[in-house]
């Protein structure tokens, strides 16, 4: 069975990456990459990078127009990313982070479906996770959204089209608890939302990586280089 | 309140269209035209000419690459679309007809919303109608596609975005009875999947276009030209 993975070259999609080859072989799967005016458009090197290791299928997909005046602080030319955990950034009115891009997973997922289908392929992976979602940070990636977008593409695409969202009910220590048994690459992931030369350890995601390898007792080997 | 029209420039979207406007007024609506590759690319055409004639902003995208390899019969260099209603059409397996598009309107939708957070939208109109989901023929035009692309898009986007689907219930005769009350310059409108000079009267939506008028006891305008 062939199916498509979500992969951006982060540490989550990376993960799920590993899980779906797996699974279903380097021969049977497809990573695809978006871009759409990240500010850490550095995150699609690793994504080549990754893909050549693992010797897997790599589209490249460009939607950043579709972005256009929108004042997400994760877009090139907006605010600049704020730093701090996720927590001490959810608003009082339960409103996404600034970093949230206007309705990214659904986007994303809706183009793998029309690629999916028009290639062949049945199943689809993304590494949405527990953490993202807490407080409403981020919509896109809950259990709820998960459950009715499922639902779409499987009604929509005629029931050839099913998602798997494997990390939907975990948190990222988890994720790297399965990626550790996987041996993922970690080392070629890329995760900062700065894009700079290193990590800048003080964004969100950069807060969430390095707890999740200290609480699986490990280093993250991104930091060590 | 801002809204964005899913619009073809076919018949159902331009009735959309004037629902909307009527509802929010021109500086309020924004039409959004896809391209992906279709035969009948001759419908873009009408859709500048109707947003002009309404004097509505028309943004334009194309993802056409996205349908690689896909062999709908509505994309260009494809088999032929067949001739005949949509009923003659329908597989044995309850299987979407050849000129289904890949998640067509799930991929639309999501665009839309990506673009309505980022311009300050509210709503999406999209203009599906109950002849297109008879026996899953169109299953991404079906009352139960839209309201599980409801809940993802509405919980997804963190509640700023909802979509309405007027025609939903309704069938072409009923969108055509609407539209000729609100005065809808159908013989600016296109239809025919075969992109002619003039509608070939064969496939299924001139068929389904036709019986609308006639059930008006109207003549189709564009027919009369």
């Amino acid at each position: 069975m062939k199916a498509i993975v979500l992969f951006s070259g982060g540490l989550d999609s990376t993960t799920c990456l590993a899980m779906a080859l797996k699974e279903h072989g380097s021969k049977n799967v497809i990573a695809l990459s978006l871009s759409y005016g990240q500010k850490h458009i550095k995150e699609q090197e690793s994504a080549r990078k990754i893909a050549d290791y693992y010797g897997v299928e790599l589209i490249e997909y460009d939607v950043k127009s579709v972005f256009n005046g929108s004042n997400c602080s994760l877009l090139e030319g907006n605010d600049k990313i704020p730093e701090g955990d996720y927590k001490s950034q959810i608003g009082v009115n339960n409103k996404p982070v600034s970093t949230y891009v206007p309705f990214r997973n659904g986007l994303f997922l809706s183009i793998a479906t029309a690629m999916a289908i028009s290639r062949g392929c049945k199943i689809i992976y993304y590494g949405i996770h527990k953490d993202d979602a807490t407080g409403n940070a981020y919509p896109d990636c809950s259990h709820e959204f998960n459950a009715y977008m499922k639902k779409a593409i499987n009604i929509g695409s005629g029931e050839q089209v099913d998602i798997i969202a494997p990390f939907v009910d975990k948190n990222k220590a988890e994720i790297v608890k399965v990626g550790l048994q996987l041996n993922v690459p970690y080392e070629m992931t890329w995760s900062c939302y700065n894009g700079g030369e290193k990590p800048c350890g003080k964004c969100g995601t950069c807060i969430d990586r390095l707890e999740a390898f200290r609480l699986n007792g490990k280093e993250d080997p991104l930091c060590k280089q």
